[in-house]
């Protein structure tokens, strides 16, 4: 089945652009609630899928023996800013583990957040690994070496810390993976299809606190994010502001290539979405977009706003255009 | 007619993103000699459009009144990088007119070039309108102006200049502009369909030295672009390196949102074509991909390789995919 068209960008009365893609909402039973495109596209949900990186490890109690708290899961769930907040956490997860950033594989990068990131430059600062996006996913990775074991190289996809997301990833989607791509930050990040994530959010979802260890884990995860918004992403991102204007209810977490996802505990809901061309505008429209069509946010909240009705301005600040969700899904 | 699928973005063995698209290859009579997608697709060719808008005022004579060189025009139809010849260049032509960056209406921008960003973040340099892309296009009509007349706010849709483009972008494409979009730079942008665009182009590539004003003045802007690469675009940019691949034997510019048109002045034929989605890498690889298909560049050549058969690589320089062409297209 072909992508559905689920984003425009208008500039003037031309409709300039298009964005297509595939949309599944799910419920932990695996049945489709609603659907866009082809539910059965197969997709590397990139960061999308880190709570379920980290549910390989968590579910087996490293993160208690560890004495991790929800602020360490939300920054293991992160596609982080580089931001104080969340470059201490990991330096400190770091030391606490007897590490150091020279422990981390998951290469330098500059901050995404740009303040900061001309800030470095005007210090010539040297570029550092716990700016990277992914540096708290990759503390996790050395957390979990406590329990599966494995040599320094923790993203080879042979190593036991990858097998054991592997196996977990595959169990909580159920579907085996039909491949997998090396990430950004060269972790392997393992094939799914949308529905495959949408049901295993759907799971997150419904996940009790006193369920098995399978279930805790998913709902320490869900609740570390909800509750940890400025963690999971960082000022001004997408993630952060559309989790904090739902006050703690709902996990979100975006993949780059956008890739979408959202664990709605409330309703018992999971989400997944995959923008066929990569835009991250078109993923964060349609999210946006699904969000208050469930009811979990009002159309009219500015994080909602900014997303589903995204003003586009010329260099002198002169209106010249607006991305918008496509008419069924406004 | 739907956009046709083009270029793939693969990671590893998984199909990770796809863009699609519309083209059309046309001679100079308008008849289409080979077509992607649906020709008659309305786009706003956004930068794509500079020679056109140029050719309002070329025509008329004015640049030679104003003594302009072809260096001069090839910057007029430039989206640049910001770099020294850019910005030095088009100070000089604001002298040259008794005007300054003051007189500009495009607006601020930082340079596109990162390593020049950089350096002016670094040294807390103010930002100025002579490093917007477009700003050689804006000195262009404030030389205009000496045509057409009208007050300081020549980015005004009724502004003489603008109703100059206009007329002449119609006349040129044989197509009423069903409308417009205020561009980046604020100046309008009118819309036409790809292959209107394609055959304005075909006639840039059919136009003769010798002809009358009209096509002297395509003939002699197409000249100027393909004769300084790195005037049109810089360091690194498609434009610049696939112009200096052809030797001087061909035109090319991109536009926001990914549009792209070739000239090509030997084959008598014009190039138009638009990535639906507006992503950069899927016009770069499919105008890369038709110059190789009519035989203007070399598949093999770095400059197309860079374009056709893009590597991707984690943070830490692990090979993770590749943008390419659709196979019809290699």
């Amino acid at each position: 089945m072909a992508a559905e068209q689920l984003v425009e960008v208008w500039r003037g009365d031309i409709l300039e652009c298009t964005h297509a893609g595939h949309a599944v909402v799910c419920n932990a039973a695996g049945e489709i609630v609603e659907s866009w495109g082809d539910p059965d596209t197969v997709i590397l949900p990139r960061s999308s899928a880190k709570m379920l990186q980290a549910l390989s490890w968590v579910e087996t109690g490293a993160a208690d023996r560890a004495g991790l708290t929800d602020a360490h899961l939300a920054v293991a769930c992160a596609s982080h800013e580089g931001e104080a907040i969340h470059t201490d956490l990991v330096r400190r997860w770091l030391g606490d583990l007897g590490m150091s950033e020279g422990d981390l594989r998951c290469g330098v990068q500059s901050p995404w957040n740009r303040d900061l990131r001309n800030e470095m430059i005007r210090e010539d600062a040297p570029l550092c690994q716990i700016h990277n996006n992914c540096s708290g996913k990759h503390a996790g990775f050395l957390t979990a070496m406590g329990t599966f074991g494995g040599d320094a190289e923790y993203t080879e996809v042979d190593h036991p810390v990858q097998q054991a997301v592997k196996a977990n990833f595959e169990e909580v989607t159920e579907l085996a993976s039909p491949g997998f791509g090396v990430d950004g930050c060269s972790a392997p990040n393992y094939a799914t299809t949308v529905k495959g994530m949408a049901h295993a959010m759907a799971k997150f979802a419904n996940a009790s606190e006193d369920g098995d260890a399978r279930e805790r884990g998913m709902a320490r995860l869900t609740r570390a994010m909800a509750s940890h918004p400025a963690l999971v992403a960082g000022t001004g991102r997408a993630c952060t502001e559309l989790m904090e204007a739902a006050g703690g209810r709902i996990a979100l977490k975006f993949g780059a290539e956008a890739n979408y996802v959202a664990i709605l505990p409330e309703q018992g809901l999971g989400i997944s979405l995959k923008i066929t061309d990569g835009a991250t505008r078109g993923c964060e429209a349609v999210i946006a977009a699904l969000l208050v069509r469930l009811g979990v946010l009002e159309a009219d909240h500015p994080a909602v706003q900014k997303r589903m009705n995204v003003p586009m301005f010329s260099r002198r600040g002169i209106p010249a255009g607006r991305v918008v969700p496509v008419a069924g899904l406004r």
